[in-house]
């Protein structure tokens, strides 16, 4: 499916923090191993130790790079402890990321699943550290699977790896209940209802009545600019999701709102109004 | 001017926040459309919304890039509206662009301009989403010029194009003043006022004499080092326009002063101090 | 070493801020003298004119990076006024920079160093600011060296250079005394106490008593998730120093300690508890 000539890809995502030099030594260690190798930071700015935030930003950006892929998750709270490092491919897509949920929403979604336990440290940095298994362990892993060493030389399969706790959507006779799930740096507000969710309400077709924490409205829409300056609008957002925003401000702040705040959304039926 | 075995090297500039997943996204499909792309991020911390920000520091940036390069710029509070997407060539260099005044600062300076409104959607993405079309016809767009594909299959030529409000230098008898348009990560207030605009007042030969604000004064150096720490200076700065700082410290917070901050400057005539 | 037809890494680590557009600038300069080259931001997050915290950073990140890369520190305070930037080889890396002391911990631990002063304007660019020869004189360098031109004939060598003021641990009878000379993204507290400072104390086979600050005392673990949430912990960083973290939280927040502050280690003696 790919040229030769072209180098292949490999993403990180980690709580390192923007211009971590912990990210660099991994870009050292990758290169060193593999100098045609193209890399592309996906976000250093997960919060530290946030698996589920990980997981989302894993899944918002992991699914727009072409098949052949190498994306490396290093949001791991557990290192040096006895947790596995895992070596997945979903639908034709490479991750290898600690097991401790990080990658189960890619997995959840993924049509096809490969799934290995690292378990061969021929691969690995000779001297591994207790606390940076990103660099001694998973940078390695990712150069060489990058170079076309076979996954299945570097790990053995696993069946099951850990599950991502992660709300659902609570479908009720009038209407869903969700909760926010990301804040962007938009400050806009993303729940966890999606699309098809949203669906059995007459969604997009028919506006929905929204309403979220304790009472704020907001008004369904298709893009922000339908709204005025400080509107608070809901619309589906570019990952497929149901957020909040405020016309050119941040909700979050404006509203008060965050990670966990409940949403609602209620058909409005034909032609009736919220 | 280029060999072909180079690679052709795509910018970002975006209000998307550092770290976003949805820079990552832009570059997912970037790659899948032209794995032989040299991805360059110049910022994704222009202030939400702020084109003129945003103009700013496309102008600052873009002029050190050789010919050929293609420049994405995503400051779009409009998206999903009406607004058109440009394509534009400026002094051999490209630009994509929604039509809002973003590309301003550099159409203002360009001596060749050769302007298209992206108007055919089988170079897009299939499914548009309605708030992020960065992702959705700028990306695809970029990857399919850095590709080859000519500009006017994409677009058709427009001869208006939205634009940037920008206060300008204004020019008295005994001076010229203007006023604070950029805040740098260092703090320096960096003004509108060019070399061009202070050189009727003998600068950089005669010492002028700065007033900035409500009565601050900045005394005129060639260098950061001409100061000493906690002194307030005025300078030419390396984009050519007069700034001030303060030595070793954070200008716009000690004196309290941003963006939009009026700034005078006078000769001082020979010999005259300030 | 290096196949012709691998690119040449150039990695850039400055004080100029997250998404500043000085950064883009420099590497527009560099790929217009050289398209074939990989560019790798180390870290653009160093504290504002901090010498040792940049020169931390770069010992950090940089050992991990393949012969041949070449690595360029902006951190400058005295741009324009008579300080020297240097190109200085150590142990098979190059590294462009200022003489003020940055390269001075990289310098320290090297095994072979070649130090030239660049003294020919003929391959700056030709327009010099005052006020950023990270953009005119060092990105150019760092082009063409990557292009291979050879050092010599850019620079010429020199014996003397600034060097870099920076703590050194203690060695008392009892144990060893130190300071936190970095605070890394997590909020761990980084020492300038490397496990060489240690093992005299029987570190890491025996735990030690390590007590910071005005008699916080942090219990000695091998890796993070030793400790419970909340707990005080001491353990070898992957970058071989002493560090002190709380486990899933941000110690210099929490205990109220940075850079500076003093923790001395002493040995536990046998069996004998903390």
């Amino acid at each position: 499916m790919t040229d030769p000539a072209d180098w292949p890809i490999v993403t990180l995502t980690t709580d390192f923090g923007v211009g971590s030099p912990y990210v660099a030594e991994m870009k050292g260690v990758i290169l060193g191993l593999n100098p045609r190798v193209h890399l592309v930071d996906i976000s250093h700015s997960v919060t530290p130790q946030d698996i589920r935030q990980g997981a989302w930003i894993l899944r918002q950006a992991t699914r727009q790079f072409p098949p052949g892929t190498v994306h490396v998750a290093v949001v791991d709270p557990g290192v040096g402890s006895e947790r596995g490092v895992l070596l997945a491919r979903f639908d034709g897509q490479d991750y290898v990321a600690p097991d401790n949920g990080v990658l189960g929403l890619v997995a959840g979604e993924a049509e096809s699943r490969e799934v290995l336990l690292l378990d061969r440290p021929a691969y690995w940095r000779e001297r591994l550290s207790h606390t940076f298994h990103g660099r001694d362990i998973m940078a390695p892993v990712a150069a060489q699977l990058s170079r076309g060493t076979p996954a299945s030389a570097m790990g053995s399969p696993v069946a099951d790896w850990v599950e991502l706790e992660f709300p659902r959507a609570r479908h009720e006779r009038e209407g869903v209940s969700g909760e926010i799930v990301v804040v962007d740096s938009f400050g806009n507000l993303v729940s966890n209802l999606s699309e098809q969710d949203l669906a059995p309400h007459g969604v997009p077709q028919q506006p929905p009545v929204v309403r979220l924490g304790d009472g704020v409205s907001a008004c369904f829409v298709r893009h922000y600019s339908q709204g005025k300056p400080g509107d608070c609008v809901a619309l589906i957002g570019s990952g497929g999701h149901l957020e909040v925003a405020i016309v050119n401000g941040h909700a979050a702040r404006v509203l008060g709102l965050g990670v966990g705040s409940r949403i609602v959304v209620r058909g409005s039926g034909a032609g009736q109004s919220s």
